[in-house]
C-alpha cells in the first residue's frame, strides 16, 4: 500500500476511487485504485512498465485496465427474454461499459431481440453428441471477435471444461435461486416444493463445478403460499434482471477478484 | 361474503383465488373472487345481471372483469428507457395481460424502441402554454384506441387534472423515491444530498395531487457514501423496473382496491 | 366458504378478520376467521359443539381458539442469548399472547436471564447416552406444566423422534441460514466459506428430519467479502431474532396451517 | 494515504483493516486504519505525538482511539423496552465494546430493567419549564461518569441545544421512520395514513434540528393493507433493534466519520 501510494502521489496521479482489502485468514492484500490519466507524469504508454518495477520489488499481482477501452462482451441466451433485454437497454442507456459484438444461442427463439438492436445472432443448436465440437467453434468465433467478456444471460446449456477453461472468471452466469440451496436444473420448482419464504437468484463466475463459482452478487424477493411455481417465474424475473446487472456492472468496471472460490467486491 | 359465497356455491363456480380484507377503522368488507367461467351454470353473457341483483340486496360496489379480455394499455415515456423496456420485454413474455395499441412521448428520444417493438409512437411535445390543448389531444386519441389504463414509465412531465379525471385509479406512475420522502423533481440528488442509507421507488395511481396518490408497491436499494448521485440513478434503475412491473401486474389481474388515498392489494 | 360465512352471518358473528386460500394443486381451500365472541349469539360454550354438526355435512378440519386463552410455551435454550431476551423483551411489552411456565436448558449459561425474569429454570443436561432418558423427563415435566408449544431459541441440541412427535407442528426452530442452504452444525461458518453475499435465517416447525420441517418465516441480511465468520454471527443476530419472533407471533395468533411439508401463513 | 501507509510500514504496523473514501465533491480524503499496538515499534505512549507530527506536515484531521479501551455510554429510555433490552442483551454476549454506567429516564416504566441488569437508574422527570435545569443536571451527572457517548434507545423527549452541543457527533437515536418521510411524533400513525408498503426505521447523529441529524443506518420492512397501526408498530420493533444497534455498533468501532449532514460509513 506504501509503495502504491507513494508511486501515485510521487507522479500526480489524481485518484478518484480507491479500495482495499486485508484478508487476514488468507494472509492477502487487496487494493482497487482508479485515477485519472489526464495529468498523470508517466505517459499513458509507459505506465505498464513502470508499474512492472514496482511489482518486481514486491511479490504483487496488478491487473491495469483503462476504462475508455471498453470490455468486449457476448451474450449467450436461449428462450428467455428478461435479462437480455434488460442488459442491452442498460447498454444502450450507456450505464454498461461495453461492446457487444454478437449474441450467441442454441435456440432461436430470440434471434428478433438481436436483430431489434443490431447486433449479430449466431445460432449453435447443441446435443450431448455436438456440444463439444459447437463449443470450439464458439470459441473461435468469440476469438475472433476478439471477446474478453461471456455473459450467458439465461443460457439454458452447461458449458463444458473446455469453454470455461477459455474464459476462466470471465463467465458471468445468473442462477435462478440463493445458491447454493437449489443448484442445478428447475430451481423454482424445488424452491416451491420446499415451501421456501423467500425465493432468491445468484451471479456468479462459471467454473467447471456446475453453479459452483466465485458468486459476485445475490438477491431474494418474498414469496408465500398464495405463490403458484409460476408466481415465483415471475417474481423471480425482476430479481435475475437486478442481480445479473449488478454483477455485471460490477466485473465491467473491475471491481470484482476473484480469490480460489470467493470474490472481493468493491462496490 | 356469505351471499356471495353463495351466489358462486349454489351455480357451481369453482373458485380459483379468493382474498378477503375487513377494514375495522373504514367498516368496509372487501372481497376479491376469481372463478372459471367453464362449468358455471350462469352463462357468461348473463353474469352481470345475475350479480347486479345480488348487489341490490346489500350496498355493495362490484367490478367484474374476464381475464381473457385484456385491458388496453398507453404507454408514456420520456426520456429514460428502462422501464418501458421492461415492460415490454414482460409483455412479450407474456406475463402481462395487457394490449398496447401506442406509446406517447412528450419527446422523441424513445421513438426507436417504439418502432422495434411495432407499436405506433405519438409525439405530443408539451410547453406550460400547449399543456391543456395537447393533453385534450390525448385523451381524445386515447379514448379513440379504447385505452382503459395509462403507465407513465418514467414520464417527465406533470399530468393536469384534465387527464387525471378522465382515468382515475388507472394511471400508474414511477416516482424514484420512497414516498413520502423526496415527491417532486430530482429526488436522487434530494437523497444523495441528505445522506440516506437506502434509495426507494414507488408506484402509485395519480391523483391531482403531485406524488400524493394511492401507492401500489414501493421498493428499496442500499446505497452508501461510496455512492454519486450517478450511482443512486444506476441503482435505482433496477428498483424502478421492479417495483413499477409489480404495480401493473397487480393492476392488470385486478388486484387493487383504492379506499380514499389507500390502497387494498390482493398480491 | 358458504356454509361457514353463513353460519357467522346468520348468528351474527363479527368478524374481525378474515383470510383463505385456495391450493388448487393440492386441492385444498383453507379459511381463517376471527370474530367476536361479544355479540355473537351462540353462547361461548355452545359453540364448539355448533361448529362440529358444521363439520359433519362437510369434510372439513376444523381449529377453534379463544384468544383470551394464551398459548403455554416453553422457552429451550443453550447459549446464545439474544433470542431468548429478545422473546422476553416481547412477552414483557404485551406483544406474544403468551404463558412462559419454564425455560429449559442443556447448559447452565442462561439461568441467570431466567432468574431475572422470574421464570422457573430446569437443567437437562443431554449426552448420547442420556438423551432419550432426559427427553422423557423434559416432556413429562412439559405435560404437568400443560406446554402446548415449545420454542427453541437457539437450542444446540438435536429431538429425538420422542419430542418432536409429542408436539407435532408445535416446536418452532430458528436456524440460522436459509434453508435449505447450509443445513446442520456451524452454518456461518459454511456460508462464509462459500463467499455468499447475503446470510439467512429461518424459524419452522420441527420434525423427525433435521432442518426439514415446514418454514413458517425466513430472513436475509447482506455480507461482503470483509465480513468475517465472526461478522457473520454478528450480523445474523439481529434476523435471528426478527425471524423466531415473527413465527412465534403468527404461530400464538394461529396464522399459521401445516399441510404437508408447508405453511400456509395468514400473514 | 502515501504518508500514513509508510508510516506505518516503517513502524512495522501490522494492518488489520483499512478503508478509504475519496469524496470528489466535497474535495476530501478519509481513511481508517486499524493495526495491531504489538510489534508496533512507536511505544504506544508515544504513538499520539508521533502521529501528531505527520499530521503537521499535511492538513489532517487524525483520531486515535484503543479498542481496549471500551466507550463509556449513557442509554436514555422512556417506556418501550425493545430497544433497551436487545443493546443490553448483546452487551452482555460481548458483542459491543462499551462499558454503562447509568440509564437515564424521564419516567420510571424501565427502572426493573436497570435492575436487573445491574446498573444505576437515574431518573429525571422532564417538563416544558423544567427540561433546561434537568439537562443541565444530566449533563453533569454524565460528565462525572466521564461518558462520551450517549444512546437514545426511544427516549422521547426532544433535546434542547444544551444537551446536542455537550456531545456533538455523540448522541445516536433511533428515529422509527425511513428518514426524511414522517419525522417528528407518531410516525406509525402517519405512515399507515398514508398507505405505505413499507415502514422503516432511522438511526442517525442528533443535531439541533430534529430528526435532521447524519444518518449511520436504516432499514425497512414490508407492510400491508391488512396492517393496522398497531401490526406497523410490532414489525416496527424489531427493525429498530436491528437499525439501532447496527448503528452503535458502527459507532463503537469507530466506522463512522461525520462530514457536514452526511456520515462515511466505513462497514
Amino acid at each position: 500500500m506504501a509503495a502504491v501510494s507513494a508511486f501515485l502521489y510521487e507522479n500526480e496521479g489524481n485518484i478518484i476511487d480507491v479500495d482495499q482489502h486485508v484478508d487476514k485468514e488468507a494472509g492477502t492484500f487487496s487494493m482497487r485504485v482508479e485515477w485519472e490519466v489526464e495529468g498523470f507524469k508517466i505517459p499513458r504508454n509507459e505506465i505498464r512498465s513502470a508499474i512492472q518495477s514496482l511489482i518486481s520489488r514486491f511479490s504483487m499481482k496488478i491487473e491495469l485496465h483503462y476504462s475508455d477501452q471498453p470490455a468486449r462482451v457476448a451474450l449467450f441466451v436461449t428462450r428467455d427474454n428478461h435479462c437480455v433485454y434488460d442488459l442491452l437497454s442498460r447498454h444502450e442507456s450507456g450505464e454498461l461499459n461495453m461492446e457487444i459484438p454478437l449474441i450467441i444461442s442454441n435456440r432461436l427463439d430470440l434471434r428478433s431481440i438481436a436483430e431489434r438492436f443490431g447486433i449479430p445472432f449466431h445460432h449453435f443448436p447443441i446435443t450431448k453428441e455436438t456440444k463439444a465440437a459447437q463449443e470450439k467453434k464458439e470459441i473461435e468465433l468469440l476469438k475472433a471477435h476478439n471477446v474478453g467478456t461471456v455473459i450467458l444471460a439465461r443460457y439454458m446449456q452447461i458449458l463444458s471444461p473446455l469453454m470455461t477453461e477459455a474464459f476462466p472468471s470471465r463467465i458471468i452466469n445468473i442462477h435462478h435461486s440463493f445458491l447454493p440451496a437449489f443448484p442445478g436444473a428447475r430451481p423454482y420448482h424445488s424452491a416451491h416444493k420446499r415451501g421456501v419464504k423467500l425465493v432468491g437468484a445468484t451471479s456468479h463466475y462459471v467454473t467447471e463445478e456446475l453453479d459452483e463459482g466465485p458468486i459476485i452478487a445475490q438477491g431474494v424477493t418474498p414469496v408465500s403460499h398464495r405463490d403458484s411455481v409460476q408466481d415465483f417465474i415471475r417474481k423471480g424475473r425482476a430479481l435475475e434482471q437486478s442481480v445479473l446487472s449488478r454483477a455485471v456492472w460490477l466485473h465491467l468496471n473491475r471491481r470484482t477478484l476473484v480469490h480460489g472460490n470467493r470474490t472481493t467486491v468493491f462496490g
